[in-house]
């Protein structure tokens, strides 16, 4: 096991009656909020009425930011940056899912600094102090809610980047199972596999004696794959929406990759895909990882996959390595796309060959020239797996 | 699942390489530091050299608090505090396993009450303020360096009660796996068995929806089964002492009960024998649990245990639950026995009947009137279950 430091001060408060700490919670560090959400599903919810009602009641000054994307634009945050500057705010209410708390983040950072917002996501420019942010989650998937990254899309020069600081982890996260009831079949699913993919990133590695933390994501997965379908089935079945929403913090909060090197594989491949395609990103991630699992299936590999498959979906072990591998690819597959009623080829969700090519060569370079992850994917790989997804 | 909140600030430095951080730990909090420990083992080692070398490089004032027992007494807590407040000393550094940092923990918030500490762990008073503490731990076993709570012996009144307040959690730890290479053979099986025992009194609970949580402490049981072993048979195998202290701090420090009700009942039962007998509390918890989880099988719990059985220990699944919960508590039982080498019955550690039924009330009335755990136990089953440990 490798050294590390672990430190996630973020305060969770979960559950169906947190609302009413809501008040509290912002006043420890502001008074003046940007209310950051996404289309209008939380007016339709009545979400936004109630958080409106609470600020009114409570002196809280607010000024909105609506309108974030599904895949949040640096537009986004060059527009919340103004708002902040322009009425003196002093903290951001994050209100949605990942989309809205990374781009939440990215302006509580870049506030301070004299750049285009993605002058930090590209590198030019570090976060050295942040705005406070509070987050109330309506979607499990990213999670956001309890980490320190963002990823942010630039249209403009198709790029899909992600970005993170210390500074902006959130200081609270509220999370109620509840508002999950609404998410469509579509964006459940995708949020089970955005779960998963995380937990899958930082699980497969190689011999870096990080046991429990395997083991651990190990349990997350089973969390998954019992509660995904559940929550497909019976929208509004609190313990499924509760474990998945708990679920998506633990998955990337960095517990799982404590102790251990996660450069991450499928995350590079699939960013390409949504930012050339605006796909939604758990879906292209589930339609990925059974390509790339068996794109790396090799000698070094086979031990690490079959385990998976005995640990994670209970496959038989039999005296096949290779078989048993195969097996658990296929049963990750047939999850996806059975289970959780995810279209699984690129076909499907409308993407043809045309910009294989050149997203296979972004890919390679947005990670440095090969995607060093447990197996190092060079842009010949990477376009090879992106064609095995078609 | 119950709601909720989670908040764990306290920061992990975790392995080889983290004493270089320790003076700059401390002052972000203070410069004149009671300096908490044990008996003499930190000066065998050479850590208590490396500790006062880097307060004198770096200008930090300290006062000694040595020779805090295994057991803690509540008059080493009476001693730091007189040696604080002489000193005026604003933060205490625990280098230790839980009984170290435990009393630090009642000494950081006796400080700033004018009542005998023990007043605080009999809930007479209540800890409104407390020094910053941070912990160098040299004991895999009781997760005090992540979670705010603590057990203080009283043996003039023969009490082991707990006590906990927010503002005594560590606000830093420093886990290096090394430290413990030197914890013998008891101890070492000691500290895996208190690990263990802390993750099943938050993982034997009843139908209450918190899935994720107990799939996470089926992964710490895991890790304990796996690597307790390994420690024992090679003392200076790192990732095996490594796990097995990333494990102490996650069995304990608010995750695996969050969502639900966690009454424990084999420590209410413990610390009666070590209050007792200053019987190594790992030890006590080993003999107790299967004859506890023997105690209350039944119809409500067959299920519970049978598939603890089958999850952590791969037992076979047969027609007939409550074999297979039999067996389950048989895998228990044996890997404590054989594999750990714990003596598995009080008469081997020297408790015959004599306190038994003194014990067993005392037990019932410290938990107040009875053990409200999975199944409630009165003062007659508690007597049952000593007598099935003799």
């Amino acid at each position: 096991m490798k050294d590390f430091i672990f430190h996630v001060p973020t305060k969770i408060l979960f559950g169906k009656d947190q609302m009413k700490n809501l008040a509290g919670e912002i006043k420890k560090y502001g008074d003046r909020v940007l209310l950051a959400y996404g289309g209008g599903s939380i007016k339709r919810t009545g979400l936004y009425d109630e958080i409106v009602k609470i600020f009114e009641d409570n002196n809280i000054f607010y000024k909105e930011l609506s309108g974030i994307e599904p895949n949040p634009r640096v537009e986004s945050a060059v527009r919340g940056v103004e708002i902040v500057r322009e009425n003196e705010l002093n903290f951001i209410l994050a209100v949605g899912g990942g989309s809205v708390i990374d781009l939440s983040k990215l302006i509580a950072g870049a506030v301070f600094l004299d750049c285009n917002p993605w002058d930090i996501v590209i590198k030019k420019e570090k976060i050295t102090k942040a705005l406070p942010i509070g987050t109330i989650l309506t979607l499990s998937a990213t999670g956001s809610e309890m980490d320190s990254g963002g990823v942010i899309t630039n249209l403009e020069t198709k790029q899909k980047l992600s970005f993170g600081s210390k500074y902006t982890l959130p200081k609270f996260s509220i999370l109620n199972p509840e508002i999950t009831y609404t998410v469509n079949e579509k964006h459940t699913a995708a949020g089970v596999a955005d779960i998963m993919s995380h937990t899958m990133e930082n699980y497969f590695t190689l011999n870096d004696g990080a046991y429990m933390q395997n083991r651990l994501a190990e349990g997350i997965l089973k969390t998954c794959i019992h509660f995904g379908p559940i929550a497909l089935e019976n929208p509004t079945n609190y313990d499924a929406r509760a474990n998945l929403m708990w679920a998506s913090s633990w998955a990337i909060n960095g517990l799982l990759d404590t102790g251990k090197e996660t450069p991450w594989s499928v995350h590079a491949m699939e960013h390409e895909l949504s930012a050339f395609y605006d796909l939604t990103h758990g879906i292209g991630l589930a339609i990925l990882t059974p390509r790339f699992l068996s794109h790396i299936l090799n000698d070094d590999t086979v031990d690490m996959i079959r385990d998976f498959g005995i640990n994670v979906f209970n496959i038989n072990k039999t005296d096949d390595k290779f078989k048993d591998a195969k097996a658990a690819i296929g049963a990750l597959h047939m999850f996806f796309e059975q289970d959780m009623k995810i279209p699984m080829s690129l076909t499907e969700v409308g993407i043809d060959e045309k910009h294989l090519e050149e997203m296979a060569e972004n890919a390679a370079k947005h990670a440095g020239g090969s995607i060093r992850g447990v197996v190092e994917l060079n842009k010949d790989d990477i376009l090879k797996i992106y064609k095995a997804c078609l």
